[in-house]
């Protein structure tokens, strides 16, 4: 059974949050009352997760428009985070908490800390404003991922979430048709 | 822990195949020698779904030159999938296999069956030739599925794949630079 | 130990119901107040089956006249039945409701479900008002019941419910005499 | 999970066998290497019983004609059935072997045992060569069993085991059309 | 530990009782308020059973002279009971109930049941007005109990009852002297 | 279950044996190739124990031409035995062996030992040349046993093992007729 | 962890008492309130016992001035020690209550049952007014005991009671110096 | 069930003799091929001990003639033996091995370790030269041992060793009568 | 998971204290209100172990002076404490309570009792007027340890405790600069 | 029980090495055949710690020239060590490896890892060439540990294994005189 439509498990942890430098708390709480993208990946200071992190950023603005937080999560500490930040070109333009997750608490709620090497796999969950997860999306490590798709997904599970009774078919982009379901729908599309 | 990196589970199934119309066995041996996209969805007749797997045709040649085989998955028999594709406009389009999983079976080694409906989640999974998970991605209800995405991460997983030792940033697409890791780039990229 | 004399266990069902092209829900209350009749069967647009639910409907009628309500059930989905009452003709006229199943709650309850297949064996049971199971009949795949034989039982279990004290000897027929039981009877019939 | 399609449990059992006036050892290797019918009742000397098994009797000559042994079975002991057989008017004219079955192995292994009374639920069970269980009939008390059904119910099973890939509609005749099941069938018939 | 001195365990049965020809409930409790004789048989219409009840019965007014109550019990059931009685010129002299036990119930509470037979061994008890076990009696099948007996146990039981403090000696008889256990009495009896 | 017709548990035990005035060793091997008779008691030095031993004394040159031997068994030691039997009159005159069972297993293996009291209960048991158990008698406190009875039962238990497929009616005495069961004594005696 | 320091824990026993010729009653609490010597012994009847019995009556009115209650056990009953008392000499002479045990609860507490025998083991034991024990001997068989001993242990746990605070030497007899236990004496003595 | 008649559990201990001023090792294997006595003690350099231990030694050369070895025992080390015997008078005068018990082991297998404490009891033991514990003594504290007792508990041990089949009596001492048990004795002394 | 920052587990002991030659009680909460150094060793009158205590003894002013005591313990009892101190050049110096520890609670609370060989690891613990544990140090036998490093981590943890916010770098002695946390420094120093 | 004298349970690890800027393999086998020192901590870019490895470092030519390895550990990865060296001058200047232990396996091993945190406690382990720990030390944060006490505890060590039979009392320092442990020396010193 999958993580779609449970809700976030109580979890407590430390985030470096890059726009007051400062060392804040994250809980479950946190990811109440608004949208939040929370985005998986394995260790600083390597590879292909400084560009995921990035596009990630390069979205952020849009996110932050449609009322999204984003939250990265590794199990490193965030002083690990704050180090990082201070000394990568592209980690360092990064504006949104970064989750130190060393006890690996908040990645096992999310089943996806491999507890052989002590690090996350890559995935990411778009959860809305009740803390219930709404997408999943995990891959292997060399397959990036794209944070436009991101966008698309909140635009379409916002959609859904305000008009209740419509779904939206594959392929939906903000302003097109959607489908309200009814018993005439049934063998028709 | 994730399914990542995991080979599938062994299963026996009936699909229906609408290409000689007959009705064929697919057991996790198949899913073997070839890149494989199993795309699992709730119920036939019912709304959204035919959308998606109608996207999913629309990418099928495309798939199939890059030596993908597609599989569709629900709790239904392998008849009702017949009767679908004998009755519907859209789904009478498809030439990909149709997995039937009554007994859930399938839907439970790829962790997707809701056992209290009995039915299985949005979720879509990109397999190597090793029968070894990629890719998850799973949706809510509501949230549709863009078939041009598993397209772009079939790419990178079969990059990545011939190319041992590189890794794709994030957004990478065909024939875009990718990365050597080495350890000169640990906290430069 | 059979199911004779056993109360139904709950369950919670939706059923597609073609008088009004509408889906309702069932549950094991829905059983009580009246006779019912309800019919397994392994798989909607599978075969032998639409025979059996056309012979049913035939007798629909008479048994409507006698109290008496029908169910079908499968383990398809209540979306595949409104398919299949669709596109069939002789389900196509089919006026009972016919209850999906796919997590196979109802068909467990009734101890018909192959866990295997995921499928309900082919059992027909008739429920007296207080929901308690007074006749099972299970057929193997090939061997079609004859829904014009339930309608005898019904109305023997009915006459049994209104005349306590008195027994049907074997192929009673309405209005022929019945037993009275008694000491004197012993050993002489 | 219904016993249809289930080979019968081993017993040993002692039977009264009329017609040479003798005793007779009885187990689950007696049902093979022809048809039976295995016909449960609760108590001798009791009633609807002896109308249900003169029924059974009347039919007795047809079914020897199709390859059937018939066999009776109560939870009274073999010296029981006898007494009957030589006291009751209608139990005299009985032919077929009566089994006495005091421990309730036989009635366990058919599921038709009531704990609690000690007896047997009313149940026949028509069993294949292979010693297979093909159909179930339970009634409760006071709902007699008609013989002639089991005779219908023996011709078209025995017509399916000759003719593998044929099915039998519902109310199949001896004679009547038979369907060969095919993928041009599904959702047409 | 055997049942001597044992309150007899609850029980429910049903009885045929051949004064009134008339089916009675008996429960432990019926056993309580004055004497009862229980005598357990293996099955009715089998051998020297017959002969052990007979002889019962040309005791029983002597027994009942004595205020005891007598029954069988067999693991036939009611009917049986009367059927024989009906039946067997020896049995229809019988003028006590005759408990049935189909469920065997009975004869477990007496350790007496012989579960792979079904059957009870051939044991007789002696239960005082307090349901209490006062004599125990088992023989092998071919070894016949002698009714005259359990007259005499019965007359020692209810001297020692009246006369607390003295014991009877071995082959004491009515009238004969009794014993007042006392000090003076060691070694030297 | 009842001990009728088990073989008798292992156990070993120290006896007086009077004739020689002797300490022997018992077994359950002891009981073998010769018919026995085990009466046990609750204390040596009390009450009507001293009378039923003195009364099996006068019966044991019958049980020994009938070629059985006699062993009394109580809780009591050997060496009490011997100074039972040095001292008291009654208890003098005893020439079979007397088992002591300070452990209490003998009077374990045959069910009457009272483990509150660490006493046995007042029980006689015929053993087969088998060491089969055949007959089972206890008697509450105060009820003596009449050892003539025991002579009767041997009688008829042998004549029985010499005689298979013969069975003794109730009160069968030596010489008398017994009946051979057939199926024409059903319901017949 | 021995026995010493320990309360005795509940037993009831029947015990024979010579002095008035009677049967009483003897618990955990009837050692309470006086000092107790309590002497256990395998067997009645048997060797050495007597001899250690009598040793302890010699010793009896030096132990009674001095407030002492003497109780000898074995797994014997209070039937046995009255017939012993009554026939042998030396057991004659004893004046002190002799414990009756077949159950062997007493000898259970006391740590000396041996279970395969049955008998106790040669134990005596000193226990003090509040039921606690105070010494512990135990000799194997044929290893006598010698009553003078327990007189002096007697004497000097009394002193040790009466005077807390003091301790006694090896080989204290009553009168000479005791020591009282002070820092001082650390490595002094 | 007491440690009489039961070999010595296995250990191994660090002891301190003070023949050679030498740490030694001993095992439960050092006490066989000799008497041996063992005596448990609780602490070094506290009360009452010293005196013990002092009088066990005016016994040494005795018991030594008798070839029995003493040892000492308390859960000190070997270390604080030593530096209790170079400091104290009484004990400096020891010429037995002192065996340390730290971890509790060997006052663990003679049941004599007082779990709260972590110090043994004043236990006294006979060993024989098999191993097997022939006495057990053990005080409270404040009732000291008297070594001489020890001795005659050697003499009567070993003379029963020596001549099997004869019982010392109570208060035996060396050269005095004893007494062959046969059957003519039993009541009898 | 080590002791530090874990508060003492409940204990209770007997000390000998050498200011005054008296034994005292102490506890965990003796532990509390003030700063100690609790300090364990293997065995009294063996070696290393002095010149270690003498050291400490050395350094007890000065700990004094900071609000420690020191508490040394070892598996040996209080009385050899003693016996200890009034014999040994070295240890009757010590002026700090000597913790007597048989029974090993104290040493199991601190992780350090070698089960098998009864004896404490050499472990020194530094704990907090709260009673938890600030510093651990164990050595294996023949690494002695040095009582001037305990001062100095005493002060620096005393320094922490008053200076909350401050930390101490390594090296860190009295009077240096030490470094208040804040994000600044994060990758600085 | 401490890990005082234990072998360093199996692990495999990745750890930066900064000599020659590369990522090597660390496993248990790589701590035998040399000292080793293990110095863990909890976090990189944290406080306190980097001062406590330049100390470490600043002692590292002396430790190789003992024959001694270094290295440190912290759940950080071995990608994060390479960064934290890359910028931060402190730790620029480190020359031994730096493991990198995300799994918490090498930190559970050495029982430093604080689960809830997953962060090691401040511990210091010496290791000699068989893998078996001679010294642990663990700090609370903020008490700072002093690398020169590490270097004596090594000399220490590095005698005892050289000199079997010696032990170095406290405050011990290369050259000075150690003892050798005699039974003479008990007490003396």
């Amino acid at each position: 059974m999958s993580l779609i439509g449970k809700e976030v498990q109580p979890f407590q942890a430390k985030a470096y949050h890059p726009v007051n430098d400062e060392f804040i708390d994250v809980t479950e709480e946190s990811l109440k009352g608004q949208w939040s993208v929370v985005c998986f990946y394995p260790a600083d200071f390597s590879f292909v997760c400084p560009t995921e992190l990035e596009d990630l950023q390069e979205q952020y603005d849009t996110l932050k428009d449609l009322g999204v937080e984003v939250y990265s999560v590794s199990t490193d500490t965030h002083f690990v985070h704050k180090g990082w930040h201070d000394n990568s070109e592209k980690i360092g333009k990064i504006k949104y908490p970064m989750i130190g997750d060393p006890s690996g608490t908040v990645s096992r709620n999310f089943d996806v800390l491999n507890e052989e090497s002590g690090l996350a796999d890559r995935g990411t969950f778009v959860i809305d404003p009740d803390g219930v997860i709404q997408t999943v999306e995990i891959n292997a490590d060399g397959i990036g991922r794209d944070a436009s798709i991101i966008v698309d997904k909140i635009k379409a599970a916002q959609y859904v979430r305000k008009n209740p009774g419509e779904v939206c078919p594959a392929k939906w982009e903000e302003g097109s048709e959607t489908l309200t379901p009814s018993l005439d729908l049934v063998g028709k599309i």
